[in-house]
């Protein structure tokens, strides 16, 4: 099929869901959990089949991530499990007024409809990103990589079996066949079939959506997160911090780009900093950190100045961006020029100075004493995330399954006229 | 001042409104109501101005929103004051959860930063959008309409002397100085500094931010609002409801354009639509109401049958589409393929019916024995509006204090590491 005609599929099937109850709905995902079970030996011999593709033409790390087993496929249906067991996102009273005049008015969350999600390879989110979409009463469309096509075709196949066993329309869960290029400029343009467009991925494809796309669109996840130690902080717990938001998982989002000390700390703290990062690391065996310090940290460090695009970059990698600021103030400043407004983190013991820092950081997440990682649907306890947006509008931080609702007003009356 | 300069200017005012208690913008917004008082003779100077330069190029209804004397300058004012009386929206939270490693996790509602409103030639828009957006934490920049100028720039510098007066910076209120089409073009791209962009005015206005806008938008108001009379209706209700949303403000949004009848009542019910709406109006030296009627109505009514486009165009006059349709699912059938999502009614005495309309009916607002006409802040019980938003992204519907906040994550910790 087209991609527009696989698009009016789904636009149908997003009516048949508008009436499905929860009951329905649930029944369905825990059916899309077992399909997933029953299919294993057939998604791993496609996904076999993606990975012998792809082996030598990408990184090891991007080979692993598409890697399944039986205990990823396995981890993939409890997914889809636990999102069934969620509270029902759609149907709720928001709230209700009653007017002068009689009208009953019911603020009541609702489906958004077609809900289309862009993304790369990772076999996962096919499941994940159905099971949250079908959850919240959406049909979803998923256009997902083009080297993880076969496997995510295997297991979208599951999952429609499961969505139809429960009685709803298989395409509810609708897999692109279109892996080219031009079914994402579709997508973009689908103005009243796609409800809502969330592109997972690069920079580079939620610029495209942002200047090309006519339907709704959120941006999601890119990351310049900073960490600003403060002259008052525990410089121990910022160590600890900086070394968690940093290393811990360098490739996602969430993960700290750039340091930021206060200047009055600067000459105890870096040398600290260094042994921690470089020294300490490469005893213990670990993958060091690569400080690129301005040009008052460089002195200090003992190292070359760091390039004039290094405290607008998000590496993904272990290097950290290393600044010295005047204060708190000066911190929020730099923040304000530099970050994504993904997640910005302040130490410091004094309690005055944290909270003007989190009123006045403009981020989704901003974090006092606290590590920038943990911006995430499942450690705000949301059970979940569909991505995690940097814009203002409509949804902030971590997606879960509210954001994937909108709302209706519905007025009950008895003859009222204006 | 170029428009970007006035962008940037509005931009560095947003940062001190992000730290301005609730008490001093409210004082500003009773400065700002004051001024408007004091300075009434200057606005109705350059309003004669304005006036006199319209006259004769455009429609007296026009020429009359255009106008203002001595008791819309104070209606103005008293509407501001009304603003400052509402419930402050920003730095609530909206949600508190502490995670089992301690951190604590709150959501709170903030200013979205410099909301940018387009409009046209109703002055009291400056007045009521600049205190909607300071009293939610928002810069704002106007951009009103060119036959306007003299008339807007006039009430923003009272406006902006009340703001200064209460200690925050007059750029809190920015009129833009380019009133040409550039400048439209402009807000949509700046990147940065307009953080919410909400276009008031015609169709092609937001098509045209909804193509080429890459600051988050809302597009507001185009109404194709349908009625439809049920065959268990109960039909002088059902006359009442028809006439009020057609012809009690037909220039309006949510005024009704296309009527469906049951079939099974069409050769009761539409005769006495006629004599309602044409007949009785003419009796009463009211406007008569023109039907387009489709054919099986038009036969019924003896009329021509309406032409193609008629069931889809907002005629925002005495002009009302006829339609005949085999029930309530027809009806949800036939307002899925032509409404704009804006307001759509029902009437009925049969629950079951009503219920399922309003659920499948995936419009903003959804009436069940009321006239449409009721789609608005006030009536909503919002206490204002900036617009009524046909998407479904962020804001759906009469958009009031609330829908001009976003929210952010503010987490507190004790050294959390992940």
């Amino acid at each position: 099929m087209t991609t527009m005609e696989q698009l009016r599929a789904a636009k149908t099937a997003s009516k048949a869901l508008l009436r499905a109850p929860a009951e329905r709905r649930n029944q369905a995902l825990r059916n899309m959990a077992d399909a997933l079970e029953a299919r294993r030996e057939a998604i791993l011999r496609e996904n076999a089949l993606d990975v012998e593709a792809a082996r030598g033409t990408v990184s090891p790390v991007m080979l692993d991530r598409l890697a399944l087993d039986g205990g990823r496929v396995a981890a993939m249906a409890d997914g889809v499990r636990q999102v069934a067991a969620l509270p029902d996102p759609v149907g709720l009273t928001l709230e209700t007024v009653t007017r002068p005049n009689g009208l009953r008015i019911e603020k009541r969350s609702v489906p958004m409809g077609v809900v289309a999600i862009v993304y790369e390879s990772r076999p996962n989110v096919t499941s994940d990103a159905a099971a949250l979409a079908l959850k919240s009463g959406n049909a979803c469309v998923l256009r997902g990589g083009r080297e993880a096509y076969r496997t995510a075709r295997a297991i979208a196949e599951a999952l429609r079996e499961g969505v139809q066993a429960a009685g709803l329309p298989a395409d509810s869960v609708t897999m692109l066949e279109d892996t080219s290029h031009a079914s994402v400029g579709e997508l973009m343009k689908a103005v009243g079939l796609v409800d809502l467009l969330i592109p997972r991925g690069g920079r580079r494809l939620i610029e495209a959506c942002v200047r090309d796309a006519l339907v709704p669109c959120i941006q999601t996840g890119t990351g310049i997160c900073h960490v600003y130690v403060d002259g008052e902080a525990d410089q121990d717990m910022a160590l600890d911090i900086v070394e968690n938001a940093k290393t811990s998982r360098p490739s996602v989002c969430n993960a700290e780009e750039v340091l930021l000390v206060d200047r009055r700390i600067a000459r105890e703290f870096l040398p600290r900093l260094k042994a921690r990062l470089v020294d300490g690391r490469l005893d213990a065996g670990l993958p060091p950190v690569e400080l690129r310090a301005g040009p008052a940290a460089a002195a200090i460090l003992g190292l070359p100045p760091a390039g004039p695009d290094d405290f607008d970059t998000e590496f993904l990698d272990y290097i950290l961006a290393v600044g010295l600021v005047d204060g708190a103030e000066a911190a929020v400043e730099h923040i304000a020029a530099h970050s994504t407004g993904h997640s910005d983190a302040i130490v410091t013991a004094n309690p005055e100075t944290a909270e003007r820092f989190l009123q006045t950081v403009d981020s989704a997440a901003v974090y006092w004493n606290a590590s920038t990682r943990f911006t995430d649907g499942g450690e705000f306890g949301l059970g979940c995330e569909m991505g995690i947006s940097t814009q203002k509008l409509h949804a902030r931080g971590p997606m879960g399954l509210r954001e994937l609702t909108t709302y209706k007003y519905v007025i009950r009356g008895t003859g009222q006229t204006r």
